[in-house]
């Protein structure tokens, strides 16, 4: 499919998207960039890539497509530093959990040089780093795409293409809805996961002797980095915030019910939440 | 360590109760009752017991101990039909998700007829039915066990064995003190998955579509049973309030952190839920 693939950063993601392009044969040849070159160079051993090159101008010099798998407040001074490197009509992809701020900041930055396509690969996990990448991450994994007007058809066709190949299942949003839709379904779990722990823990952290699978299950995304949690979830601010006060609404619903023994109302917030919740165990 | 058990109710829990007595040959011999005849048929069909019997009475009494596997607004008046059936000194134990009401009702139903020890094996899941029973479904579970003032020393130390021989690892704490914990280590976090799962769906149940594995285990529970669920939390209503009450606040810490973009504040709070989702990772 690709020549060269240049990969920036070499954590879970990137790892993960080096060893599945090998893996799945997507490129000739893949390059691997990180922060500090000694990471890069742990990322090749690993089997994330075939080479590691240390100078950001160069990792990306021979790219047909460079995927950005750093931090999305790192991305926009990222392309601004190699941008004047990129080979004419290279494509530009990425796997930031927010897309509004990323796709307006990028679009604008590789205008005339570079066809970028904003890309959210949803395979993240509670852990990180190049120890627990795997070829296998984005197996069936939701991998939304997230065009703006700006963005060219063919480089679009493309990078659906590519995301196909690592194995993940496609599908097309607006920024803005990406957005609203991560906010929901990835960022306030996330939030309630903490704050669940944290309102367990908060008077006596010892009840965490008598958690049963439940809670395990229900907060295991807790553990996630909070640095990259911090940047992400004030990236999307609004739409979490949003989210929130539904969620908070909907505890007072259960509040409310169980203040007035009543067993019907409970019974039927309990059976909507368990109808959804057997709709999304259908959807595999 | 017992001739004979009698399970009452053959479901996830009591048919898993008769399989582990049988595998760890914990009794010479295993017989189940349900409300419905052909339920018990069904769960030594499935190797639960060594013989079912219809009639309540006659299921008891031989039983040196006799497990409550039924619901918890079924075990007063089951111990009312049966108590005249036991044998002189039988132990009684149950597997009720809230003790304060149960223990302090069958502690006075069965004064001066049996031993009552209560018990609360947490190894419940989303599933339920003696399809989904199983022989090591106790295997390192907590179970807890909550003695009263007037719980006989003697009958505490069989029931505590019997707990450990089926797989538990087993602590004692005051019926009072049960419900609270288990209003926020099981009880809120079931309304928390329940309110979440709502809370995404409520405009657009399409968003489920998008969910990744995050949303998946953070609602998993919420695919409970919605009537066994109304019953425990309504029995616990007060403690359940209150932990709701702390949940409802660490989200609302959440929501100003988030709009006064402090991102200090916000690191913090992840970083408390990240140690304490560690410790319980640590824990095993």
């Amino acid at each position: 499919m690709f020549a060269t693939i240049t990969i920036l950063g070499p954590g879970l993601l990137g790892g993960s998207i080096g060893m599945a392009i090998r893996q799945h044969k997507v490129a000739e040849s893949v390059c691997i960039w990180a922060r500090r070159p000694e990471a890069a160079v742990q990322a090749c051993d690993r089997g994330a890539a075939d080479r590691a090159e240390p100078d950001l101008r160069h990792a990306v010099q021979d790219a047909d497509l460079v995927v950005l798998a750093t931090p999305i407040g790192t991305m926009a001074d990222l392309v601004t530093r190699m941008k004047s490197g990129l080979k004419p009509g290279a494509l530009v992809t990425d796997v930031g959990s927010v897309k509004y701020p990323v796709v307006t900041a990028l679009d604008d930055l590789l205008s005339g040089t570079a066809q970028f396509v904003g890309a959210h690969p949803m395979a993240g996990s509670e852990q990180s780093g190049i120890e627990v990448a795997r070829a296998d991450l984005f197996d069936d994994a939701v991998c939304l795409l997230t065009p703006s007007e700006v963005t060219d058809r063919d480089a679009l066709a493309k990078i659906h293409d590519f995301w196909v190949a690592l194995g993940c299942r496609v599908q097309t949003v607006a920024p803005h809805l990406h957005d609203e839709i991560v906010g929901q379904v990835s960022h306030l779990p996330h939030l309630t996961a903490a704050a669940l722990v944290n309102a367990v823990c908060r008077s006596d952290a010892t009840m965490l002797g008598y958690a049963g699978a439940g809670l395990r299950d229900s907060t295991r995304i807790a553990a996630g980095d909070p640095e990259m949690w911090t940047e992400i979830c004030l990236e999307n601010q609004q739409e979490i915030r949003r989210a929130l006060d539904e969620l908070i609404d909907e505890l007072g619903q259960f509040r409310a019910v169980l203040e007035n023994q009543d067993a019907v109302g409970l019974k039927a917030l309990l059976k909507r939440a368990k109808h959804y919740r057997d709709e999304l165990k259908f959807r595999g």
